[in-house]
């Protein structure tokens, strides 16, 4: 626990020059990769895996052997699915321009998705990441509210554009917050006292009185609503209720990032600020959009744009393209003819109540908290919930990796599996998890 | 000459809703888009094009009329090109997926375009947009230099984030510029006096004055390398150089902005700062690099990173994956097979001489500047350069729309032909071209 690549804010789970057992080959890739792409980039592992191919939940190396994919939320309806596959394939053969010529593909997109939230939400913008999105939204509150102050949890992520990256103290130390920005405990239910929903809500109260007494307006509180990188916090249901109420008490807006939790993953509805009870002014979407294609979006209340949009123009060279709107669309249908929202509610209720008779046998693994097929497990010392143990969990999500079953973990103290499959995994695909883990929390 | 549309920093040829001529069909998807986009939008044209299908050079209607492309360099080898539809297809059904594992084909792609930089050129970082690749090296500059002073052009284009929007005065009045921007009178050879590259680097020069002046440390100065939003200036050769000593001198970066030119289109060589015989600091890549597909990046010297890596990672989800470097590839491979870099050498210069002549029985038309297929020609009052027709280059780029050629307007002064067709551009397409823009003139 005193590696410093488990402090607060470092990258857990990242890979180590110089150490890990890589074959020839794969060392040479690292090699290339380092010279090639600079000090900036990371890969997963003590040994990094080396894929070349993708079925479903399945991902394989050159040598063909299968790893259970536990933790890619992009390829959401599984890799390299065929109707998606051919959406892309068909689209960009006949048509991939962008949205300053009339099209009828992005708009027949639009209105599928935003079919899937209620009508107060009723304009989407197209980007082609979920860091644009957000940036977007930073755009639009700062220009509706007048306001330029920006509440996150603790340990956010909500992307790397220079805005967004300085409201999300996940990226470490190294990159600075805002002057701006002030951040708030996690809704933890194991570290904030009483009842969480008013405990998370004072947390935003007090850092909206921060602020005001700086002279800086509030503009905005944007949340993750499973908060994946502050260690998954999913429960109970609608404690986000009195923080949203706070933040716009104070006349700022409430910006959900759905850009992990979004697209039917939490099992009982498509989005997770749904399990809330709350109306989001801004709702921001990315990676499982396209299952892989760069498509993302920003959906809004028509009224927080009206500002931004009497005055500036918005413009994304790929966004909402042709081919985007084809891709997403297949996504959307995938999610729809699979049944993939109750798959993960029905996947993800089995997943975690094995994750929870698992830890009835393990002290170290515990407390679960999970919404459908979004799930965060805490590895633990002495079976106490409040001694994180990140050694302990990066060698279990070292030997899981080894025995071919890829997640990864996260939280500010690095101790929380991360475990967040394709929507098409299934109750043998549990099982198959289950086993390896109960071998690598014994081995 | 007075209308709003035409001031500086408003969008040239936009469609104003309300106006033009657009059939039913059309008129409901105009409506459609304003009521699910939002108010941020903008179509191209008075009366907007609907297209559905684009193949080379070529764009169609519904009803099958045919558009001749002078104007998109995204489908820079060609919309729709069956080798780059087939690399995108291909490994889109094997593997899609991102940096954080081992693969190949983003390092083989990393190799191929780095072979086209200069040696001391010898990184690159994969985004999804042009955007977020000046984002990256706006991060980047300042943690090199300690300093956050950028210096752009006066009618400068660099992107949509929040931090690049603030430094691109070309969207409007409406989008303020962040207070540690300086913009600079553009290499206008009609308007700088004297020596070109002098003149400009005395705007540098000042601009980097006046930030001293202020405490603000100068970080860089940024420009596209064909000043395409401020007009397209392209000669003489080398006029680049002055300037870029000029922010050196400062403690400052140079970072090309290759966004428009980059991917052969200037012809002589594969990006515009080459014509300029200066070597960037780092260079930022973007919309032909997929032909449509969101891949881009930023180039870099690597000392220039080793302040930011030292103490930041960077993970774009999309960035470089295995599609987007497979597609990357395609598009590297057929601007080689195909010639494209000379095709648009001898193309171009023919499309030059070809609206020179134009212009000598048009007193209307010109200046005429060009690199390669990246042309600007002014449309001026009078037959006097320091005169400029917005309102007549307005009737031109929409006499041209009726005629079924595609181009655009740019410059601060709305009255610069931007005319930039995909690479594959023949010399019966130049004819076909200046054919209707001698009617378009004689309208």
């Amino acid at each position: 626990m005193t590696d410093a690549s488990q402090l607060p804010g470092a990258m857990p789970n990242a890979y180590q020059p110089g150490k890990g057992d890589l074959e020839p080959a794969e060392l040479a890739l690292a090699e290339r990769r380092r010279r090639l792409l600079g000090p900036s980039y990371r890969l997963f592992y003590e040994t990094p895996v080396h894929l070349v191919r993708g079925e479903g939940v399945w991902l394989y190396d050159p040598a063909g052997n299968a790893y259970l994919d536990t933790y890619n939320n992009v390829a959401s309806v599984g890799h390299c699915h065929p109707h998606v596959v051919a959406a892309t394939a068909r689209q960009s053969a006949i048509f991939s321009s962008h949205t300053r010529y009339l099209h009828d593909g992005v708009l027949s997109y639009a209105e599928k998705l935003l079919s899937y939230f209620p009508p107060e939400l009723s304009h989407v913008m197209f980007t082609c990441t979920g860091s644009e999105a957000n940036d977007l939204a930073f755009r639009i509150a700062t220009a509706h509210t007048g306001g330029t102050g920006f509440i996150v949890t603790e340990n956010a992520y909500h992307g790397v554009t220079s805005a967004i990256a300085a409201m999300s103290p996940s990226l470490g130390r190294g990159v600075d917050l805002g002057t701006h920005v002030r951040t708030i405990p996690a809704p933890d239910p194991l570290r904030l006292p009483g009842d969480l929903g008013a405990a998370f809500a004072a947390g935003v109260q007090a850092a909206i009185d921060d602020l005001v007494r700086r002279g800086i307006k509030p503009a905005a509180l944007i949340v993750d609503t499973v908060f994946s990188s502050d260690g998954v916090f999913t429960d109970p249901l609608g404690f986000l209720a009195p923080a949203v109420a706070a933040i716009r008490g104070a006349g700022g807006l409430f910006i959900a990032d759905e850009v992990q939790p979004g697209f039917g993953r939490t099992g009982g509805a498509m989005w997770g600020f749904e399990r809330h009870g709350v109306l989001p002014d801004m709702v921001s979407l990315g990676k499982p959009m396209g299952n892989g294609y760069p498509v993302a979006g920003l959906v809004l209340q028509p009224r927080v744009i009206e500002a931004f949009g009497a005055k500036a123009r918005y413009f994304n060279t790929f966004g909402g393209n042709a081919v985007a709107a084809a891709t997403a669309m297949a996504v959307m249908e995938v999610i729809e003819n699979e049944g993939l929202m109750q798959n993960a509610a029905k996947v993800g209720a089995a997943f975690r109540a094995g994750l929870e008779a698992l830890a009835t046998r393990n002290p170290a693994l515990g407390p679960i908290r999970a919404a459908g097929l979004f799930l965060g497990a805490e590895i633990v010392a002495d079976g106490n919930p409040l001694l994180p143990d990140a050694a302990r969990t990066a060698r279990v999500v070292n030997h899981m990796r080894s025995a071919r079953v890829l997640i990864s973990s996260t939280g500010p103290r690095g101790n929380v599996l991360k475990i967040r499959p394709p929507l098409v995994f299934s109750l043998a695909n549990v099982d198959h998890f289950l086993d390896r883990l109960e071998k690598a929390l014994n081995a």
